[in-house]
């Protein structure tokens, strides 16, 4: 039985409380963020609150005798001065009220000891979850990259459905094309499943492209295409 | 029964082939694209070849008795000069040697009289597809669309995975993000779905990531939050 106890109550932690409670080898509390004055003993205590408070809230657990971790993938695990610290990061995008598969989450590990390493490996193994261990500086970049593998992905479809909206084209013309994009790279590296006007050099489709953007979408066509020519 | 003859030997032209063949309701027969000279009578041709010789296989068959169409999503479908033209335009990326599932591809189809629709219809049914009806002022917008949803999203994942390259972390880590990013717009609109750094407008967290890239991914990085920003 891992006893784990989960501070904040803000999507992560909801999430996270969700997917533990129906696991009968763990044995879950939470609490408020506020609530850090009679904090229960745990093998694990996991601060799930947003970026900014998570050095507040840790400071009040420097004495915390348990593996004090964090769910965040750009905060150094130094900001937890407790004597066993770590990192539980889980990398996928949380939607509230949304169903989480935790099989489909992979799960940054940190910790300063390997008996630590071990505790939180079987935490997001109890989940179903992949795990991996990686160090801060690497989480760093994680974090990074998913900017552009979700948030900067995310822009080029908002972008697409504009010029669908211009034409009264339905925007779930679109849907199975981006389904099967993100589904190619992961049988194949982006670099070898790129393909379209930029990457063939097609100057001609690529001048008509121009002519029917904004100011705007015309700047992000043009980095966008030298950058994939240059790659 | 629909007699259906295909141009061309490439990509689509196979994958389209290889889905008639299954079906007892088509009479299917494939020519290559220099066969021209004894073009045998069918209900459709559908000439399947690159962009650049389509108008040059259209002038051949002027005196097609058929319906004559193309499968491009930026061809005008004046450069088909036959009696009966219209355009037969799977939209989905199609990757040579991996099974392509119809009911997975949005056919935009034109043409000039309802009665040529109607076949069109028919023959997107028959391999289980889903058929619109899209001129060609808004097929040339779908096609613009699809760069931004397909080319560029791609690129984004590129970019993503050289960062992992960097730290040698495997980008099979990002495989659940990407998967979930592209499904999350299949439910709600791209502009909803935004998160992240910059419409949240957490300039430290920008700063941060803008000193961990390469001069050319700052500026993809910048524009793009631009962009999402004034959007």
């Amino acid at each position: 039985m891992i006893h784990v106890l989960i501070i904040g109550n803000g999507n992560v932690a909801s999430h996270l409380a969700t997917a533990f409670e129906k696991n009968p080898n763990i044995a879950l509390k939470q609490i408020s963020s506020r609530a850090l004055d009679s904090v229960p003993m745990s093998d694990v205590a996991i601060i799930a609150v947003s970026d900014d408070a998570i050095s507040e809230v840790a400071n009040k657990l420097v004495n915390y005798q348990g593996l004090l971790v964090h769910t965040s993938g750009s905060v150094d695990v130094k900001q937890i001065k407790a004597k066993r610290n770590g990192v539980f990061y889980p990398l996928q995008s949380f939607t509230k009220g949304k169903k989480v598969d935790f099989t489909q989450v992979p799960f940054c590990l940190e910790a300063s000891v390997d008996s630590d390493l071990l505790l939180l490996e079987k935490l997001a193994q109890s989940l179903g979850a992949k795990a991996y261990r990686i160090n801060s500086l690497q989480r760093k970049k994680i974090h990074l990259a998913a900017v552009f593998a979700n948030n900067f992905t995310n822009h080029m479809y908002s972008i697409a459905n504009d010029i669908c909206d211009q034409e009264k084209i339905p925007f779930e013309i679109l849907h199975p094309l981006i389904a099967e994009t993100a589904n190619k790279v992961q049988g194949i590296s982006p670099k070898e499943a790129q393909t379209g006007p930029a990457i063939r050099r097609d100057q001609q489709t690529i001048e008509k492209h121009i002519s029917q953007l904004t100011k705007e979408q015309q700047r992000l066509y043009l980095l966008i295409t030298k950058s994939i020519q240059s790659h």
